[in-house]
């Protein structure tokens, strides 16, 4: 207990601890330890460490741990663990998870493994991961448990509760039983507080709440994640078309999709894979990121190309190319904000068609107000140092057309990218750059071509 | 019924026919169309509107909602309705708000109007509210509900069932009751789905669940929210030094915490405060991002100065001024690649003190591999655009360089942040990009001044 008191870096004095005793050989306390953690921690721990020693503290992960401690890792770090482990460990492992679990693991390892799993299933469970892995990715289907508990609605809550006592455990954050007709209609809620609080002789259709939110199971998870956190859910019921119960949801799951969905914005935008491995090996990480400086190395040296038709200009007043990357990173920076809001505000639900001309119109007046003021600065400075006026003006006024520039593409950009189904999170900066860097070398330079020669 | 089902896009649907309805001054449907929704969509709503129009929507807020409204607004946004709707609206809004909506809430507004909220309450009340802004921002008590229903482990099960249908309601998100000795000490959990399960006559004691976790109300709210994720909880225990009961900490605002983290990190990145308002007024707006921008024009003038250094040699090579922006450009992505992992790995708990030298031992490889091979790449690029094999080999060994430093930078920066208290999130990308920039210009004109002249 005082071990939960002292939560505080509580991950990471693990990973601390782990990594000292592996490094010490010493299996024996390395399993204790990973016996008295949950395996969503193992996990974790797992991917904290390097490539290479994830084998050896794999096979001190308690063998009823392994199904889960596999279902919680990442994409990339999951894969490279099963390259290293024992196939039929994986076969195995896959036993103890549920259906979800099984389906997003059996989508991200080697095909091979992959059939070795399905062979080891049987008639039902085969059936049921085929009908899981039928619903889109990112859908409520695949989120969905169906060992969902469900009640009548024309018994009284004194039957329930007797029904429960014979029934012996309850499925995880059930906080509601789902009460259904003869048919297997959603009709509502019952929550487990009304259960315990009202009369037992009151009928479940007295109790229960009808309104309680259902979904479908083609409902994409980011939309169902924004449904959780505005009804404050625990969990909800999923229906058919026929509107009949097919499982539910809970709220455990959202977590990890509103944790991913961050995941993928804040990696997305630096170009990396949302489920990037951090100890993932050199090779295969290199490789990854090496897609992205390439199509950024593209975009350089299209900005390259750009100020070369005006070599002649630079050739002529040197204090040109001291001064042109100043605008083109003022361009770079004030775009990214403007483009940040706009995909934050889009992947959070407050852009609408009815609200996107106001916002296009704000970010232009902030940028028109910015542009002034830091075109006064920057022409103030590069007075001061190298006493061209002409050059200073110049300077100013390719600031203010660049952050204007900045502006339109920081909202343009992921309103089109969005419509047109390209993620803005990954291509926007890039694209962003570009244009600011072209508008910002071009406007300077250019203005000064036409006024310094 | 329907209206749930087909739930895509739900939130953006709700602002378009808001903003239909306050554009023909429509405001009878308006009121029943926020009256059909939750309290939080409708802050939602309000945050998608601009400035000037929240007032108008406030006011057909149904009252018994507002206060609910008010406390899921964000910052910023809450700051700006407050300035323009009354007063006393909000001290009436506020009898709704429970106390760890009211501190949130209070601590945002304007201290006048604070204070008139500070004078409706009651003694408990302002007692309570005392109580928890004495908690640090961020904390778990800071979160926590006071209103935890506690039993009393020597009893049985019966008399719990009892007891519960004489209270006749519990609170939100209720999927346990906190067992408690006669001086209020936490002693476990007992799952209302043991309650509901387990047969009548045995005690509470038998049936709890003593390893329930339990938390200090000082914990950081990101702490916690791993803690709940790991061990997939609903609820949480907050205890005080003596282990007695002092509340408890539900999952709908982990939900919000996590979300706020990743806000904080997404817009941190692009300068841009956590509760940034999209539809802020202009000005405000301009004005905080005015300051991100003038730190970005002192890194920016910075590089100009290593640029200036090297005048005498861009003078004689005019063709370096073209290329010199292309190695700048790869060292801030690739450092901004190494920058956003380790951030994101901090955050999650994934990095430690014993495994940072692997972490920067990879990092340091990786930017080795691609900096080869992009090495190359420009060389060849360079070489075929200006036919000087010595320009060429001067920016493939710049580029080498710079992805290096950009490696070390993105590893260090962050990790000598986080020891000294600096956000990472918020300042690393500004000192990364000004290491890049430095050395990227350095190495580039300085070698191109050693073997070019």
């Amino acid at each position: 207990m005082s071990d939960d008191i002292a939560f505080t870096d509580h991950d990471t004095a693990l990973i601390d601890s782990a990594i000292e005793l592996l490094k010490a050989d010493n299996f024996t306390e390395l399993s204790e330890l990973l016996a008295s953690h949950e395996p969503a921690e193992i996990a974790h721990l797992l991917e904290s460490l390097p490539d290479i020693r994830r084998s050896s503290l794999w096979m001190q992960v308690p063998e009823d741990f392994k199904g889960e401690v596999l279902s919680h890792m990442g994409e990339v770090a999951l894969l490279s663990l099963v390259g290293h482990i024992d196939q039929e460990d994986v076969v195995n492992a896959a036993v103890d998870m549920d259906t979800r679990e099984l389906a997003s693991v059996i989508e991200t390892i080697p095909d091979d493994i992959g059939e070795a799993i399905r062979e080891s299933l049987d008639y039902r469970g085969l059936r049921e991961l085929d009908a899981t892995l039928a619903f889109p990715e990112d859908s409520a289907g695949r989120l969905m448990h169906t060992e969902a508990v469900s009640v009548r609605a024309d018994v009284d809550l004194e039957t329930v509760l007797r029904y429960l006592r014979f029934r012996e455990s309850l499925p995880d954050h059930t906080v509601g039983l789902m009460v259904v007709d003869r048919e297997g209609h959603f009709l509502g809620e019952l929550p487990l507080s009304m259960l315990l609080t009202c009369q037992p002789d009151i009928l479940v259709s007295e109790a229960m709440n009808p309104d309680a939110e259902r979904i479908r199971p083609e409902v994409d998870q980011r939309d169902l994640a924004m449904l959780f956190r505005d009804h404050n859910l625990v969990s909800v019921a999923v229906v058919d078309e026929e509107d009949k119960l097919i499982g539910r949801v809970t709220i455990d799951d959202i977590v990890d999709v509103i944790q991913d969905e961050a995941d993928r914005q804040i990696l997305g935008a630096a170009g990396l894979d949302a489920e990037e491995d951090m100890f993932a090996p050199v090779i295969p990480s290199a490789r990854r990121r090496a897609v992205w400086l390439g199509i950024n190395l593209g975009t350089a040296f299209l900005a390259a190309w750009v100020i070369g038709l005006f070599e002649a200009t630079l050739d002529q007043v040197v204090a040109l190319a001291v001064l042109m990357p100043i605008v083109a990173s003022m361009g770079g920076i004030a775009g990214s904000q403007t483009l940040t809001l706009i995909i934050r505000g889009i992947a959070l639900g407050h852009v609408s068609s009815s609200n996107t001309r106001w916002l296009a119109y704000k970010e232009v007046a902030i940028s028109i107000l910015n542009g002034c003021i830091w075109a006064l600065v920057v022409g103030l400075i590069s007075y001061l140092w190298f006493h061209e006026i002409l050059i200073s003006s110049v300077l100013a006024a390719a600031m203010i057309i660049t952050l204007l520039a900045a502006a339109l593409s920081g909202v343009a950009i992921p309103l089109l990218m969005e419509k047109t189904g390209i993620d803005p999170a990954l291509a926007g900066s890039v694209v962003l750059t570009t244009v600011t860097d072209v508008i910002g070398f071009m406007s300077f330079l250019g203005l000064a071509t036409l006024f310094l020669l």
